[in-house]
């Protein structure tokens, strides 16, 4: 029989991961393929380059704190910056539906201009394909990047150690949430916009300062903290313990979820970074990330320890342990 | 008023060329990008790389000679190759429906894999996103490419002189007409089918023995080679003179297209180069591309004169010059 292809499949969760196992690790497997970051590592001469992409497909196109063109930037400038690099060369790639709004067009690619220009990264390439009514929903963008790998940086998730302590940059869930409110056409009073971001200013800072300290960095979009937190420890023979008093959530973001039976933990960010680090070094990492508007609510939300293997898993406020597991199939489609 | 998208401004003629310099250009301006060509180059230490995106929407998914997997492939291969480039690193960005088979994504990740492996490139990051069934039709792929610019080669149409030749490797026309067969279900017996092919090896070989002959390379997909020449020509004050009985086109291609009122001067090609090089070695050049099976009937087609400033025109069998412009709009949406 035909299996057919779900949403849970573009969720960033366990079907997606099937997915890319059973079909594009089959036929495409290559070393590079197989470090399986966000982004691929290579070299050209002394120096190393970071080389990325993402497809947004975003809806509703336009939301309170940022658009699909916004979101392309970030997301992609926040895969290199996340693999330690300094994100430089931007390309990027439309697919319009017949009859889209060209003022519209002009709205999302001004943004995205803005965005490059705050990352100060160059869009040097692109591509657009327009097809018939009906056969995309409004537009969705590739972007494709390229960055410097900084000097002396060498992130992996192979180099997490027992002890170290895990750090998130500010409070979890606001895009996804914003999404929620703008596509449920929820009724609710609410200041959550999405967190939509570049973070590389946020980050060079502290991989100049702890070049070495940092072990690994991710930027938790699809599938949330939780996800990215879970692809991290895998394979490693270590846990994360996460604290849940320590979590930063927004109150509106957190009344929101527990009205629709939803999880910060799993809710899609794309203004935050999660970094494994040495522990002697985190508070100090923490004060840096603090000097920024996009680190002022970074916070230590857990410590790398033996207790299970593979697993992340939650210390309730009530005293217990809950392993945090990543999601069969979606919380939210189209949430990037 | 509100202008809105339309099939031809995905067409790679006009309406495309206008859509791009009035909202990407305004917005994305820099030097890389207006450089123009179908790839953008930087520098890391001493190398010069290329950098190159392209989405892929072809409608059938499914056509004689190939898929849009074997196409997104060798599309952006090359892209890189007529930058002057050897091919290295590709990433995709897949776009699928809800309720895609998975065996025909597997079937297309089969003909990508054994096309990258053809043209000794890795396929070294990927992303995959699925919308709701009717936000897409079936499955669209982007692929990025990065390339290592040959030593010595540095190809820009201003290196266009008067007197030089223009060369074809092949057959014009093939992608575009196996399309149309396929998706007008036409009724007509033929063997044509798509020229999809990754030419690096076809055109390594001449940068390797003409490094500093070769002006400017193209692949002439959308819009064809009349597109494509157009492309080059603009701006050096210079024209191009075709000869209508050196223009290499198949018998069953040139009948379905007058059947259909269609030129295969415009129809797309996929597995075809123009080359703009110095005259003097223009014979020796179209001996190298005849040593490979997919230059077998690489042709001089015409000729840099300064007849007319920034035109394309054919000399025709009948002793009369026709001026050969842009299309206004689309032969065929979806093309690739």
């Amino acid at each position: 029989m035909d299996e057919l292809i779900t949403l849970a499949c573009g969720s960033g969760g366990k079907a997606t991961h099937k997915l890319i196992k059973d079909v594009f690790y089959k036929y495409f497997s290559n070393d590079l393929l197989l470090e399986a970051g966000d982004s691929a590592v290579f070299h050209v001469n002394s120096c190393n380059l970071s080389f990325t992409t993402d497809s947004y497909v975003v809806s509703p196109i336009f939301f309170k704190g940022g658009n699909i063109g916004k979101l392309a930037i970030c997301g992609t400038v926040n895969d290199l910056a996340v693999s330690g690099a300094c994100p430089k060369y931007i390309s990027c790639g439309f697919i319009i539906e017949e009859g889209f709004s060209i003022r519209e067009l002009e709205a999302i690619a001004e943004s995205m201009a803005e965005t490059a220009r705050e990352a100060g990264v160059s869009i040097v390439t692109g591509d657009t394909k327009v097809v018939q009514k009906g056969s995309a929903d409004k537009i969705f963008i590739n972007t494709s990047g390229i960055g410097f790998i900084h000097d002396g940086v060498k992130l992996s998730a192979k180099n997490i150690r027992n002890g170290d302590k895990v750090i998130l940059s500010g409070t979890m869930g606001d895009h996804g949430t914003a999404i929620l409110i703008e596509r449920e056409n929820l009724k609710v009073r609410s200041t959550i916009k999405s967190d939509c971001a570049p973070l590389n200013s946020l980050i060079e800072p502290v991989l100049k300062a702890f070049p070495k300290a940092i072990r690994v960095m991710r930027d938790p979009t699809r599938g949330g903290v939780a996800t990215a937190l879970n692809e991290l420890i895998c394979g490693t023979g270590l846990s994360i313990k996460l604290f849940e008093d320590f979590l930063p959530v927004r109150d509106e973001v957190k009344g929101i979820c527990e009205m629709l039976g939803m999880d910060p933990l799993y809710m899609a960010n794309e203004g935050k970074a999660l970094l494994i680090v040495d522990a002697s070094h985190a508070e100090e990492i923490i004060e840096i990330l603090k000097r920024s508007p996009y680190g002022k609510d970074a916070a230590i939300i857990g410590t790398v320890c033996d207790t299970f293997k593979d697993k992340v898993f939650l210390s309730t406020l009530a005293g217990g342990n809950r392993i945090i597991d990543v999601l069969v199939s979606d919380q939210l489609p189209r949430i990037c």
